[in-house]
């Protein structure tokens, strides 16, 4: 009998630290180091396009935005926060003017996507890995290879601007 | 053995026109009227990308380039002429300049992709069907509706341009 009460006492103190640790990493998710993303999601060049745009000034390129299942599903039913598991890739590259194809129209008018340029970045949704950043996880990577953290906490200051948007520039292009 | 050898001569001869049909349409196709892409292939918004492009001028606008599973196979691996099957997709949207964007980066330096503009476009190869043109059936639609002949007529001429690239402009962006 002795030994049955010695365990339960041993197993409720376990229990209660395992809850208190529980709760303190809760209360101190918004003051913890961010967590960045260091590997890039396996087969996001097959993801379904979200959308296209074009960056001006230092950047000069064009880019995709695609998504994987869960981040597209998303946003084609208009969810306002993106579930845990969405994944947005965007892709860049450097936008040129097509010699061929202004030839061939007989003016100058066509730009296309040369050599890839600025990166690949995402957003990773986690809403607990990533809590210390609205729930999403940022990740940069330059041929392969993450960028410095020192890049990385830029991230999130500027997608705050878009807080009721669950943080997420692209719109979906239909 | 009577009724037999009857048999026997009429399959013959439906077996001899069948094939002189063939032969005939065979010989006509470069000279027949060229046949137009009519329907919008299922789907197409979920097809991998090809890759991204602008276009000044009249279009003004931003667009995507995707591929079914048969076309973006060809293109990773390189293949000169498209196997029949393949169909790459044109979507194009208005040009925008995004006041969001440019206030969070503190500068004009955004566009993103507004309303679609210009229709949708597509190629399908089907080397028999579409012989007449290249191998490639060309299909312009506005809200849903195709283009009129007239229109259509209009694509492969520009397209041939290219003809060393299977009469396909975009190019695959890694």
């Amino acid at each position: 009998m002795k030994r049955v009460s010695f365990l339960l006492i041993a197993v409720g103190a376990v229990a209660a630290v395992v809850a208190f640790s529980a709760t303190a990493s809760r209360q101190n998710s918004q003051e913890v180091a961010p967590i960045f993303v260091t590997q890039i999601p396996a087969g996001y060049r097959d993801w379904r396009l979200i959308s296209v745009a074009r960056e001006e000034g230092d950047l000069k390129d064009i880019r995709a935005i695609l998504g994987n299942d869960i981040a597209i599903k998303a946003y084609r039913e208009a969810t306002i926060s993106f579930p845990d598991g969405a994944i947005i890739a965007r892709l860049a590259w450097s936008h040129d003017a097509s010699e061929q194809n202004n030839k061939t129209f007989g003016r100058s008018q066509s730009f296309v996507a040369g050599v890839p340029k600025n990166g690949i970045q995402f957003m990773i949704k986690d809403s607990k890995k990533y809590a210390s950043t609205g729930g999403w996880g940022y990740g940069h990577f330059d041929d392969g290879k993450t960028a410095d953290d020192a890049v990385l906490k830029k991230c999130h200051p500027c997608h705050q601007a878009i807080k009721d948007r669950d943080f997420v520039f692209t719109r979906y292009s239909p």
